[in-house]
């Protein structure tokens, strides 16, 4: 059976080049994905396939199902894309100025489409239920992964599969890893208001430069000394802003940053401790700090079956030359939404180019056989969960 | 003869209010004061004053010789205004819309020129040569000093006296100190170069916000570690920018900042020592860290003889209730450039008004019949100084 | 077989324990443990076995050859303790003032003694070669293992096992690990030499006192963010001596602490970036700060099929309630050295007393059910290990 | 009149090196200067002069009336001894092993007793009364001065002069200042209360290094953003101490200091902001923090007429070379208390020997040649103060 569809699918490898082309060129910002969600409805009308658009937003799910009852399985891609202007000097080039499929989306969704046409024509020799989610918004919490749950895309699901295209992995090899894969990813403001005046009269302020200073100095105490050393966590404070002239003390100082983790726990000691530190830096300078922690996506964490079967899974896919456990990322996904709700794991496709730029970078570009390879084991994956 | 000075004064109080509120509602900023500098001009020309224009700038300077030879004194008043944002609610509110008479700087001017009529009346009856110094660009480094005195406007000068009318002083109050009375102030420019990245890898990065918190740490400890605890001295970083998304790691930050200090023995090592403290932080944190330091203002330093002499002076001015030795101010003056060439002091003149507000405040003013006090003082110790 | 041998050491267990208190009676620290060393000798010499002593310092080898040819297989117990007073209220506290097996050293020995003896007896029956490793001073850098090593313990041994008894972890527990589970544990000792003077004269002195605290605070940014987030490391000061009159600015300050990591590339990066945070440190503050960091240990980094292997054997352990994965721990052991040269693995073997204490608490004791279940778990993966 | 003094003190020089040197070699600590109180009443009882002792403690007053009435001068000498080890090679070494008189109190008494015996036989030609204060313990807090006070030792005194022979001006010079000359000195202890544990699990304790840094770098910024800088302050940790192993995390840490300030309102700031630190730090640290703060000595503040009065007589001395105006000293006398109850001024004599060592210094001597004209300058006062 997985002859046959591979078949297919090398057979529909230029089209899945156009597709991405296409969708290269006309790129959409997160929860903007208008014309894209168009595009995804008319390929699968044009099929013939039952498609629901504006699942929690511009999410579209088309479902199909064998000719025998079995499983129920999703294979989910996503299809928006980020405010980066494109850097690349190709012909499907972005057309839209500021606006870049800088990730891979692109190709993640002309596989599934591909994917989903090959099942199609296959449906009357075929088991179960195939589920296809083309998500919106994964750049952008809250994503929308958690409204397309809402909206019922998860119904009746046995289990889930979902892929990266990834410019820093060979070609040709798979990644998988159970458990934690990529990071809870959280961000934080932090206003603090001092109290200004001029830079000759320290004493009539509160210094809103040092005391912004102090706060970054303690933040970075807490991965060194609160977090259990084999646990990961991550803060950063990206941005620290007190523009004034030089000879003012600042008023006030505006900071933001990220909080990466795996594990739950270290997630809420982190939040915590950060609203300590920021509270007793408040009372050592006398002055006010506000705190906003937004929680991002949780922590992608894969189930340990299903990663298992589809390490296995992979190992038979034709092209595939390494199947390699993955470490994990400190990167966010909100495909951690699904895993939360029903059994399945989330793996890497090699797509390194010859030059490779990473993810978000200008100059990003990816090979584009890897979105065969991707299509190839996620379809395995579905067919063969059949027979779990 | 103080007392024919005081009476012309007195009469010439309703002028003066209305030179002030003229320049008041047309304030220029430094280095573009032309028509202030007209307008001191054309007042001296209606008088049949002998006037010097584009004296080392915008300057202006005007000498008015008495029939018996005698010693030559400079009066100096400053004339640009700020670029500030005019808030209060007056008839003679500024008309130029982000530019206002915010320290006082027209008083001065008001004051000095209707002293220098009363005294171009006396002119017969007089002893000696008085030099009236309208000063552009005090407010700006390098400042219209440097560049008047190169300019020839010293010449032949015996002494020196300049006031600042001053809105937290009460009126009625004359304030003289020996030695060192406002602070050299100095800028310092600071760009640290690390690297960027990822909020989530901060192996991969140098994390110019870290980095820029910790330098802030270093240099804090200058004053309380390295400064004798008998001198002064202030280092302020007044911005740091680091604008970055919450994500993101940031590559680079520019702090800006002040130093003031009043020995110049101190204002070398504070120099000194922030070179130090910079390229030790750099090595650190293995990063670039550019450092300037531009030199501002020396100290303004009152001679004693002319202290003591203008403090006898004032003590004797009707209308002045308390003569009190000052503090030091740690704001910048480039008066300190006349004095390291002539002897002379530099003293400040009660103006409180009934709410007052800081200098450089955009509700800024002040009790205008400091201006007459303010006039007195400056020609009584003119015509004294004949005789000591 | 194994039958039989668990059958054997349920018959010994009450020996066992005499021989544990006898030890736990009769301490004796690193590299002085001969009294320890002779009482081994003299337990293989009344069994009839050939024993060596004097391995690489204080070291005790036996060997027991089966009647058939096979592997060669090691097991390792370590007999030293530690400088702690003992303070628990047992009739077989430590005799020796502020000498105490406070580690369970006793037990490891207790265990592979009378398993030594259970192997002797089966002798005839078996295959393959069985060598007795114990081990003197695992507690104190350089170690016994590695001079141990290099006098010929490990000549012609196929595979080795160890254990350690654990009062953290309940009894009847197993937990094993592949890859790194005992962390690089390396110490620092850092001299900063200030200048030291009259606390009322900061500016003549070079503090040592803020110098340090300056140094703790850079020192604690490197695993922030310098160490890969999905790595571990860890560095703290756990010494910080500057004693000097309150009214004194310290001259000099000594600080010492360890470093902990299980990668060895982290384990380089961390003493590099070290030596440039004391060197950037030094600069800052214009001082000399002395540095040196002694390599302690190599993480212990156990064999994937060895401790696969181990894991199935602990399986089949009458008495062992749960075989479970470890997390990795931050302490160090010289067992390492040993995993350097042959296949083999370290386990843990749940010793949790009713009230238990840290490891080297003075108050420290474990369940002596535990030595049976340690030494049935050497002994069966010694037996089995000949049929892999 | 001073003519006479003078030559009957220049014929004491002698009789006052036997007694300085007597006193060097039998040095006493602070509160328990028995034997030197003993010494100093026997003098004065030998000279027929009445004499209290016992008063505040081991203190010593002696009281001369002249003929005639007039006012009622009290003239100061300490006489305590400091815990050092004598490291001079002189004949008149002190005979106590870490005893020594290393701040030249020994001279001061010398040279108060041989001016009481020329004031004696002088007695039938002076109007006015003399009062001799022999204070112990000036060098440890609470001092002997405030409870001499207490006991009486200013009854009737109209004003009181005292020096410090100083080993860092030259001889032959007098330093005067109105104002605060010498410093507030208070002490201060901090116990960090962390949470110990092995090095290697920093997330299991609150390190009390750590802690006790960032509070150190903490406490720095006090002095340079919260003191205006025209004033002086100084905060010096003198002391940390976390005395563990290498591999432990310290469980807590002693710190200990003293701050410097002449103006009152700084010193209650000073205490004020370092209890908020301290509060500050131990929430952001999540640990107890204790912080006790004693007060030392208030600022020694000379009176304005007394000191320029002072100034006046020195100019008059004969072998004084230069009376200069002196710069405040960090440092701390109690003799701050005599001024806060009557009028007077506490000057340096230069004392600067061939190799002059600092005060409180193991090798610390001065010149001689210092007591004769210290002698002189408070003789000239005493009775000069009589026609003011």
């Amino acid at each position: 059976m997985n002859g046959r569809l591979f078949e297919k699918l090398d057979r529909s490898f230029e089209d899945m080049v156009i597709i991405r082309r296409h969708l290269h060129m006309h790129p959409e910002l997160s929860f903007q994905e208008e014309k894209t969600a168009q595009y995804i409805h008319d390929f699968y009308t044009d099929l013939g396939v039952d498609v629901q658009t504006g699942v929690g937003g511009n999410g579209v799910v088309a479902r199909i199902k064998g000719a025998r009852p079995g499983k129920t399985v999703a294979l989910r891609a996503d299809f928006d894309a980020l405010p980066i202007q494109d850097e690349k000097d190709v012909p499907y080039k972005s057309t839209v100025p500021g606006v870049m499929h800088a990730c891979g989306h692109d190709g993640h969704t002309a596989a599934l489409l591909q994917l989903a046409k090959a099942i199609h024509e296959m449906q009357e020799d075929l088991a179960g239920e195939y589920v296809f989610i083309h998500q919106h918004a994964e750049e952008y919490a809250p994503g929308g992964a958690i409204s397309m749950i809402e909206d019922g895309c998860l119904e009746g699901v046995d289990a889930i599969f979902g892929t990266h295209l990834w410019s820093g992995t060979p070609l040709r090899t798979i990644e998988y890893l159970t458990g934690p894969v990529m990071a809870a990813a959280d961000r934080f403001e932090i206003t603090i208001q001092g109290a200004g005046g001029h830079g000759a009269s320290p004493h009539q302020t509160k210094d809103a430069v040092v005391i912004g200073a102090q706060l970054v100095i303690n933040l970075q105490q807490l991965v060194s000394r609160r977090v259990n050393p084999i646990e990961s966590a991550v803060l950063s404070v990206g941005s620290f802003i007190a523009d004034n002239a030089f000879n003012v003390i600042a008023d006030s100082a505006k900071l933001g940053g990220t909080v990466r983790s795996f594990n739950p726990e270290i997630r809420d000691l982190m939040e915590r401790e950060m609203k300590r530190v920021v509270e007793g830096t408040a009372i050592t300078h006398d002055c006010e700090i506000k705190f906003d922690y937004f929680r991002g996506y949780p922590a992608v964490v894969n189930h340990k079956a299903e990663t298992e079967f589809l390490k296995e899974v992979a190992e038979q896919i034709p092209g595939v030359d390494a199947v390699i456990e993955s470490k994990p990322h400190m990167g966010g996904e909100d495909f951690a939404y699904y895993l939360e709700k029903v059994p399945g794991t989330f793996f890497f496709t090699g797509a390194q180019p010859a030059t490779p730029y990473p993810h978000h970078h200008p100059k990003f570009d990816f090979d584009e056989q890897a979105m065969l390879l991707a299509a190839k084991t996620l379809g395995a994956a579905a067919l063969d969960y059949q027979t779990v």
